[in-house]
């Protein structure tokens, strides 16, 4: 049966979704997934989301568990309230193997996070401090991580996150929040550079403007957000940090609850809006 | 010696910047470049810019100029004004080719038209009409023609331009046209879909105003604009214009006469705009 399905994806959408509306039950204190969660902001979402919710459910996801030490600590202390999934978000298949387990343990989301994003890999991908810089590999690679990995994310989450929201939750609606970066504002682009960078965050707040229309159009219970974390000293900042004034590097147990608290308070009339970790809007 | 600077991209860059200042003469009528020109709105330009401007040359760019029966009629017709070159936005060896070609031959650009595009392949690629229909691969190839390959092109005639725009033309500054389209206007996005195309055209944006601020910060004597040409009768347009009043379907001799007008207008406070067929401004 699983192998003719399979084949058939339609068919294999409208199983999935009978199962979850099947297995549909509501979680006390909802079922959140974090995708990216093995370092930086996406552990600190993770490490939060258990504390803070005596009572919540939490998919952490990132492409190796078995390295992940951080969260394989959290997934001692928490047990089952912590479900760690492989996921790689530039190989699809591990996506759709994600959703059919969450599916399958869960049949709902309240809340996904994509926190998974890439600015430099030594000798792989370099922001670019000027256009003869550019290079056509770093440009694709970061397309792929930063902006279609994400979206392909909430392709295959998308049926999870509609039971999640007509179940209902504090917010009435389910929260999609892809963290994107001021960086990525057109508007704003002041200093240049980054190219490849700013150009795979572009294209995801797009997306998600894009895929928050389509939301709004079908009456789904989601609200779709792009959230800005501020300068949070990771691993992906810390190259970076050099010209940051000491007050505008944030912790990372700072930015991610400010961003909770916005994630928290999302109404229905957010889809689609691009936060600040302050609350304030960002122009595209 | 080419065996040498070709394995030495830095003294080939130098030695190709310094053979453009030798055989620097200022071309009159300018030297204009169009690249994606075999069909739609790029040929138009290439016509219109050899019909409008009875002294300017251009080099008029395609994937197969074997194949550019439209070309190669003009050609016929305005003989060594129009100079047709192989170029395809997703091998950069063949971009760098043009750039020697036009080093050697000019020495200079005044004008750079980046018309190439994708929107529909038959069995390739379709714009996609709900988040269920994404495919990576629809994704990633957008990507690669509409946003990576202009850049990569700007990239490689930077320097044929800061000379054309130092010789001085009717404008005082070089131009660089990248086609957009409003639909890649994220605050202007308020019908959905088109994930593949929506995305490429607002990374396009991003990454031309990136690189405006570059220009700006070097005084190069270039400004780069982005322009929405209308929704056009060429084959790119044909499959959607079902829905497309009639007064709003432009044949391609308007909306090029419009872009022309604007593009022969651009000053240096134009640079990193993004402007309509009737000269307003479009938000990002």
């Amino acid at each position: 049966m699983r192998f003719f399905l399979h084949n058939h994806p339609q068919l294999m959408a409208i199983t999935m979704r009978l199962q979850s509306f099947a297995s549909a039950q509501k979680w006390e204190g909802g079922v959140s997934m974090v995708q990216g969660a093995s370092r930086g902001i996406g552990l600190e979402f993770v490490k939060q989301l258990l504390e803070k919710n005596g009572k919540g459910h939490v998919i952490a996801t990132c492409r190796n568990p078995t390295k992940a030490t951080a969260l394989l600590e959290l997934k001692n202390q928490f047990a089952e309230r912590l479900n760690v999934l492989p996921l790689d978000v530039t190989v699809e298949s591990t996506i759709e193997e994600s959703a059919r387990s969450i599916t399958e343990r869960y049949g709902s989301l309240n809340l996904l996070i994509n926190a998974s994003g890439i600015l430099s890999i030594p000798s792989v991908l370099q922001p670019e401090t000027t256009l003869s810089k550019v290079q056509k590999s770093s440009m694709m690679l970061a397309y792929e991580v930063n902006a279609v990995g994400p979206i392909l994310v909430i392709k295959h989450m998308w049926p999870l996150l509609k039971v999640g929201g007509l179940l209902g939750t504090d917010r009435d609606v389910a929260v999609v929040a892809n963290i994107s970066a001021r960086v990525s504002s057109i508007g704003d682009n002041r200093l240049g550079g980054w190219h490849s960078y700013r150009s795979s965050k572009a294209a995801l707040n797009q997306l998600t403007k894009t895929i928050s229309v389509e939301f709004e159009r079908k009456k789904d219970p989601i609200a779709c957000i792009l959230l800005h974390p501020g300068t949070v000293d990771t691993d992906l900042s810390r190259p970076f940090q050099r010209n940051v004034p000491a007050e505008k590097l944030f912790a990372k147990e700072f930015s991610v609850q400010k961003l909770l608290n916005i994630i928290n308070n999302a109404k229905q009339r957010d889809n689609g809006k691009f936060f600040a970790w302050d609350g304030q809007e960002i122009p595209w």
